[in-house]
């Protein structure tokens, strides 16, 4: 079992001067960070960043010295790179078709090899050339896994990302579920519904991990039942920095929790910590953009077998119905492994918690959905939005939570517009 | 998979009239509380009966009509005797050796494979018989499990108590581990440390046990490691109810806890879920009584790799042979199953935590020792004795202080005598 060297993904960068890894950097975070310049060996020493890649979350990106520098600062600056190896989680090898693959690719693969770290051959500025040339230059090569990117135009970029994921080590999960949004000595309160869902005197692991990531954090874990929250209000005498709770009291919770307290579930800290709940929120807002007739997928990561009123077979799909005022093909679609080919035929994908999913597996499902266009939502998400409380469910995000008020202007005015047509009439 | 009928095991006796249950009833829970009459069929209605049997805890027993009873109201009892076999997890049939094995054993043996109830064959009286006439007797019947006993000279009701756990269902548990040591609305502070012991990012079973049971019982856990404590005092404006500490962080938790707080921790609390606090209490007692040369028996429920300083290899002998003042013979025996035998070599068993084991496997090992005649304590209960703590984290159960007490006020005279003695020379 592959386990991350640290808890952000470590991804290193190795190519040749000039192949174009700060650029490809750059593309990667849609940030202009790293020195981008057409000198060769403008980057001299490997140098950690640390930054955030959507949907990938916090990364720290290795950016290596040119490894087929010459002479005795070359030499100096090769070594560093190699004991870069023991730190890294996953090599991009970045692969100018000009310089193509030669002596340096192949030690870098070799040094990877003996570390077992896993190798991307990332074919750079294929904006340049035909993709014929192209073919013709690398598939003798038989380079495995390999994607062809131009950092210049973006091209390629998101099957690159979808490569990281696929190879990123399988127990690779995020720093922190909600320690980020607590400081030490907060208290945060768990409202926990003991209900016929719940399994026989024992915390489901959602609620182990938050709990747990509390007292990490040097905060306060109230743990209480819907009930008893009012009277956890109550008996503190300092204002609680955060309310958790589980979905299925989301109303009883907001009602009971002062509006100045910040109020989220259980699935919302889930959706970012499993997946990328800023990619699932924009989700949200393809609902509106649903006709009749159109294809919907609900996705679900497991077979188990439907229960009455199923959240992804009924009670999700009629509400949606209910939006567009007609009917939807709705395909649902159980197991693991990628989503159902072609993706793109789909208007919108409505998936699971993900709970018998890695960080991995669904990141990698959401990344399938960017790279074919289709709007990905999951049911954690979508079913906030459906009961009126994913505004108030982000309020731990509040650049999530404009997201969802641009949502929520854009139908005002389409209100407002309607009632105009209707008033000429 | 058997599974406990209620969360109390239920225990039916079935017997012919005169054969002795009510008297049997007594002589398990050591109270005068059945008719005891040697008129034939006094007891007239199944009786369900809630009261504790020590070391099994709360039960319920239940004492039917004589389903030998002839006529009509004869009829009507054996019809509700039979219903009873719905609410039962395990059948006592008493036999009076002067009636026999016959037609209504039988009939109660067929009934309870019915419904897949174990049976246990009691032959009660046995005072009144040679030993040889019981085997002549009951040999060529071969029943299995079989114990005889004396309901009037309490012969062979532990090795009953020692059946009945062999023979419980395997998923036997008690209703509450700390229910019942609080009311609605308190608030419960759980200390949970988080150490190398701790599993990343989980909480351990028994935290969420005890967190589980909290809540169930419509009070609220506060959670926090064991440096934040003071500050949850200081956040909190009703006064918690109980402190429960994990018991490496005990010291911390006792100086951090206001006296007029109850204080205990997750092994004594674990101690009596799993097993019976009162013979672990009373089993410490026995270490004053230990000699130079003694056989002691540390039994581990599981077989790990001993550590550095592992508490049953290391700590506790090396504390044992400082309080004796001299050498021990100390077996150290790790597995499943039964206690090496023969038992009553040792002087005292000292066992593990058995998270390993269910609540029944650890009674079982109990009535083991109780039946060998050899004091039996657990590490948790012990090393609250050897930190000097074992008193305050028996404040929840002042019965069980009382008997701690003893001990202490023993040591105190016996530290007075040998004063005396050193001042006569």
């Amino acid at each position: 079992m592959t386990v991350p060297k640290s808890q952000r993904l470590h991804i290193a960068l190795f190519g040749r001067r000039n192949a174009g890894k700060s650029s490809l950097i750059n593309a990667l975070t849609g940030q202009d960070l790293a020195i981008v310049s057409d000198v060769p060996g403008t980057t001299t020493d490997p140098v950690f960043k640390a930054m955030e890649i959507l949907p990938l979350g916090p990364v720290v990106l290795i950016d290596t010295a040119g490894i087929d520098d010459v002479g005795e600062l070359g030499q100096l600056r090769k070594k560093k790179s190699y004991e870069v190896f023991e730190k890294t989680d996953l090599v991009l090898l970045v692969i100018d078709p000009q310089a193509g693959y030669g002596e340096f690719e192949k030690e870098v693969v070799q040094k990877a090899q003996k570390t077992q770290t896993p190798v991307i051959y990332v074919i750079n500025k294929v904006d340049l050339y035909q993709p014929s040339e192209l073919l013709e230059q690398f598939k003798p090569l038989n380079l495995q896994p390999v994607v062809f990117v131009s950092a210049l135009t973006r091209k390629g970029i998101d099957e690159l990302k979808q490569a990281i994921i696929n190879h990123a080590p399988k127990e690779w999960i995020l720093p922190t579920v909600v320690g980020d949004l607590i400081n030490p000595g907060d208290v945060v309160i768990c409202v926990i519904p003991v209900d016929k869902a719940a399994p026989k005197g024992r915390l489901i692991l959602p609620q182990q991990i938050v709990i747990r990531d509390i007292i990490d954090s040097e905060a306060m874990a109230m743990v209480v039942k819907e009930r008893e929250l009012i009277h956890a209000f109550n008996y503190l005498n300092k204002k609680p920095s955060l309310v958790v709770t589980d979905a299925s009291v989301y109303n009883k919770a907001a009602a009971d929790t002062p509006s100045d307290i910040r109020l989220t579930s259980f699935s919302i800290l889930f959706a970012r910590y499993k997946g990328d709940l800023q990619t699932l929120v924009e989700g949200v807002k393809a609902v509106k953009n649903l006709k009749p007739g159109d294809k919907v997928l609900i996705s679900e990561a497991c077979t188990h077998h439907p229960v009455e009123d199923d959240i992804g077979r009924v009670k999700i799909p009629r509400w949606l119905r209910a939006q567009v005022g007609g009917d939807l093909d709705i395909d649902v679609k159980a197991g693991g492994g990628p989503l159902p080919e072609p993706l793109n035929q789909y208007k919108l994908i409505v998936h699971c918690g993900a709970c018998m999913l890695n960080r991995k597996e669904m990141l990698s499902r959401i990344m399938q959905a960017k790279v074919a266009g289709v709007p990905i939502v999951n049911y954690g998400v979508i079913m906030a939005h459906i009961h009126g409380v994913l505004h108030r469910a982000l309020s731990p995000f509040p650049h999530l939570q404009s997201i969802i008020s641009e949502t929520m202007d854009d139908m005002k005015e389409e209100i407002e517009s309607l009632k105009k047509i209707r008033g000429r009439r």
